[in-house]
């Protein structure tokens, strides 16, 4: 299997033109993983998605139809393999091609299934590089970050900037200078036993690896969390900085613009990224 | 006809589901209008369009594969009659969907050619009702405006609240709560003998409809115009209040929120959209 694709339950893997997804990027989505056939936090990730499709008016009852789908479909593919699942809802075909939808559009639903094809592992040992961008994460007041969605430009100008100048990411600023997520993935920074991680109020994903971690870390007897407000001389003192994501989990960050950051087998980053593994494990009986 | 796509310059309808327009909405578009078979200021979308591709790194050379393909197909379909053009290149396919492309990803370049439907005709009488927007403009560190982008949940979201509060469209300031634009067009107003619009540095769509009446105003020796940065307020204090696109052409307000405007048959607005119809006329040997 290369990639599967289905439209409403059915293969397909080619789109009408006319459909807002392509006109508008009017699209919401997730991506998860299956491990040992299990797809990771596929209930947290539903429910995310269906944060998203009611904060942009999709009609009640569509996430059901994707569970359902997801139901249907995915036992039949995956296996124990490592597979890489995209779920997108698009609002459907607008025959009038006008910004408000026409009265009878009905949701698109859209699953993309693949074999997982790992990150680097030299990343996980050796760190990413970031620079900071000179693109601004989205404004909450104008397109919420938090809604997960088919407007992606903000993002891959941010890594396209990355790449030219050569980091392989990004972290992005809000337009008052504070820190917000990567252009994929969420943010953190450790100093002596505390973990930092930007609070939702600056306008960023609500990562589902992020509330994971949360968890573990303020379930650590020896560690701190603190959510909030951060600008790029605190992070630039930090001991360690790391980014996490659903397909990523945690990836350790060498570099920050020309300031180096230390990334070694006795981190906390890795103490992080062993028990967020262990969590994985742990939550799905694994 | 009711609708004609084509893809590449064939006759086609669909397009595959790993498009990077529908993934990210990382497409550019344009959209004009036929009047007695002329495609109207196609130049300056062409020149737009590609001013756009270019801000988001699109390959070299693919607006002259468009015009290539426009000069192709739209003489054996416009007649007499008026239609509605709507050019879109998407940034191609993207079989690792990864935000950055994969190296062979080639553009696709999509037309969709219909008849074009007037709006109301009471919009032109009657003028058309804004409110002000608590969605704030995408600010051009983020995703610039001046970029025709397939992301336009900014916008779809201004739209929606306003349909919702009963209103025909929203007037969006920008987050330092400037004038910026309507969700699909330019915003004007008029005290006595000044037209007044945001300019470029506020976040806004550099309209082509917008730039001609600029030029038909800077000529008229009663008139002036004055480009700069306005608040509410100033908009408020109007004589009158009108917006400007290509298939809109000028449409005066006859309410911002609770304040009512005139519109009349000798108001200035209708003044300059006389004005405009016969530039158009003139550019286009009509």
């Amino acid at each position: 299997m290369d990639k599967l694709i289905f439209i409403n339950g059915e293969a397909c893997d080619s789109i009408n033109v006319l459909d807002r997804g392509l006109l508008f990027g009017d699209s919401v989505y997730e991506v998860t993983r299956s491990q040992e056939s299990k797809l990771i936090y596929l209930d947290y990730h539903l429910g995310r998605l269906e944060n998203s499709a009611n904060r942009l008016y999709y009609p009640k009852g569509i996430i059901d139809e994707v569970r359902s789908d997801i139901e249907k479909i995915t036992p039949l593919y995956i296996n124990k393999d490592d597979y890489y699942l995209r779920i997108i809802i698009t609002r459907g075909i607008d025959k009038n091609i006008g910004l408000i939808p026409d009265e009878d559009t009905k949701p698109n639903r859209i699953l993309i299934l693949q074999k997982f094809t790992p990150y680097p592992e030299r990343w996980y040992k050796e760190g990413i590089s970031l620079c900071v961008s000179s693109i601004k994460r989205n404004h909450p007041e104008g397109l919420n970050p938090d809604i997960k969605s088919g407007n992606y430009l903000n993002n891959y100008l941010a890594l396209s900037e990355a790449k030219r100048r050569g980091f392989d990411d990004a972290l992005m600023l809000s337009q008052g200078l504070k820190l917000t997520e990567s252009t994929t993935s969420n943010i953190w920074f450790v100093k002596g036993n505390t973990f930092y991680t930007p609070s939702l109020d600056n306008g960023l994903l609500a990562g589902i690896t992020r509330s994971r971690i949360i968890s573990i870390i303020q379930a650590h007897p020896e560690l701190e969390l603190v959510e909030g407000s951060f600008d790029l001389e605190q992070i630039k003192d930090a001991d360690e900085i790391f980014v996490s994501s659903s397909t990523k989990e945690l990836i350790p960050v060498n570099k920050l613009e020309d300031k180096v950051f230390n990334v070694s087998e006795q981190s906390k980053t890795n103490l992080i990224a062993k028990l967020y593994r262990e969590q994985v494990r742990a939550d799905h009986q694994l």
